[in-house]
């Protein structure tokens, strides 16, 4: 009877993680059925069709692939950490890559349109966002895949580390609700409030958007779903804890 | 100079504090200023001035209130922890009703202009955002101001509620940045892409806001600013550890 509670954490560990997958899959699809359906559908031309690879590629690199990447450590938390380390690494890379497609995607109609670029406070937060993420991946890969930073540097920059993860798959989902709010207004405006098919599928992401940071926030915040510290990989780095007290990352 | 790191950490902390209200405050004028001067100012008429309260009433309850009503319990560490409770619950009630006024003065000016209510994303997360806060002031309230629940209930809701709340402020933020988007559209979208002080000035208001969460959240979850552990308040209530395995919350 003592197993229990763990066991129960467990599980609600499981469903969770399951919800979070069908959450940011579903998202994926709707931002696809969007696009293609009834924004015209998808082709590198610098047309309207070249813009809806943007949505697409968003949703699927910085919202999902990026809330996957942070998952990892929690679903794969009794494997090595080396290798949940490469996991989280390669996956992040992928988030990268689309990401990259999707703002040049966006960048090449605005040109093609003679549209202005930069000037709403989607493309001000998305950039940010960007950059932010580029430097996050650099970092991270800096100091903990290729470690050059000395063990206490490393230690102390873990939990900077984790809370921009966080904050940066947030800013994502913001920002991809301003992208779905701005793209209503710009080509539904009149019929958007008569609660349109598009302008509903278009609310829905959003919440289901919503929802998945929530439970991924849920998951990586949640004490009883931390991996479990393991001495040893405790000599290469501490979890979650500052050690700005100058001590060594050995003896937190 | 064993005492640095923790008087290093505490000014850190006096600072983030004192940033985190300067971007608060900076956002209410900020709001006042857009509404005021660039949207025709304020009046209870039914007309748009009805509606320019609602971003005002938002940005102040929703945002800025809801943020430094968390932050007490950071910032008065050391003040007994019935006081900090009590304060808590005041500054959210004023957050709350800040918040309802918001939402009549929206509601109200559709009505008379005859504008269709809760059919856009912003809408559909501002509902959603306010319903959840005032059960989360309801559940607040009768589980640690009026406790009628039993100590290892109120043990295993607190970290719900400390993450709820700071999920709440995340999405008041989110939806703002929606709703200023909206008004940026709805209004100058012609001159929008042209840099005009108006979209500028909303869109840097958009990113204070992004900052003052980013600020918040960093200081709600950073470890060494939490409330140091008081073993005769410790029976009442245990501080963000979850103890669902049975224990006590006397014996987390």
């Amino acid at each position: 009877m003592e197993d229990s509670a763990p066991r129960r954490s467990r599980a609600a560990f499981a469903g969770l993680v399951g919800v979070s997958q069908v959450l940011g899959l579903a998202s994926v699809v709707l931002t696809g059925v969007w696009m293609g359906h009834f924004r015209g559908g998808f082709a590198w031309n610098g047309s309207k069709q070249e813009f809806n690879i943007h949505p697409l590629c968003m949703v699927l690199g910085l919202v999902f692939l990026q809330g996957d990447a942070i998952l990892v450590y929690r679903v794969f938390h009794n494997e090595p950490k080396k290798n949940v380390k490469l996991l989280h690494g390669i996956i992040h890379l992928l988030a990268l890559i689309m990401s990259i497609v999707g703002f040049v995607a966006v960048f090449d109609y605005h040109r093609a349109a003679k549209i202005p670029d930069m000037y709403s406070l989607h493309s001000w937060c998305g950039m940010t966002t960007l950059i932010l993420f580029c430097l996050q991946w650099v970092m991270g890969l800096m100091f903990f895949l290729f470690p050059v930073a000395s063990a206490w540097l490393r230690a102390s920059y873990l939990p900077v580390h984790v809370f921009c993860g966080l904050a940066l798959l947030v800013m994502s989902v913001g920002t991809s609700l301003l992208g779905i709010t701005e793209t209503l207004l710009f080509n539904i405006m009149p019929t958007y409030s008569k609660f349109t098919p598009e302008g509903v599928l278009a609310n829905v992401l959003g919440i289901l958007l919503v929802c998945f940071g929530l439970v991924l926030g849920h998951l990586m915040t949640r004490e009883e779903y931390r991996r479990p510290p393991n001495p040893e990989e405790e000599a290469l780095s501490v979890h979650f804890k500052t050690l700005t007290d100058g001590g060594s990352p050995t003896t937190p």
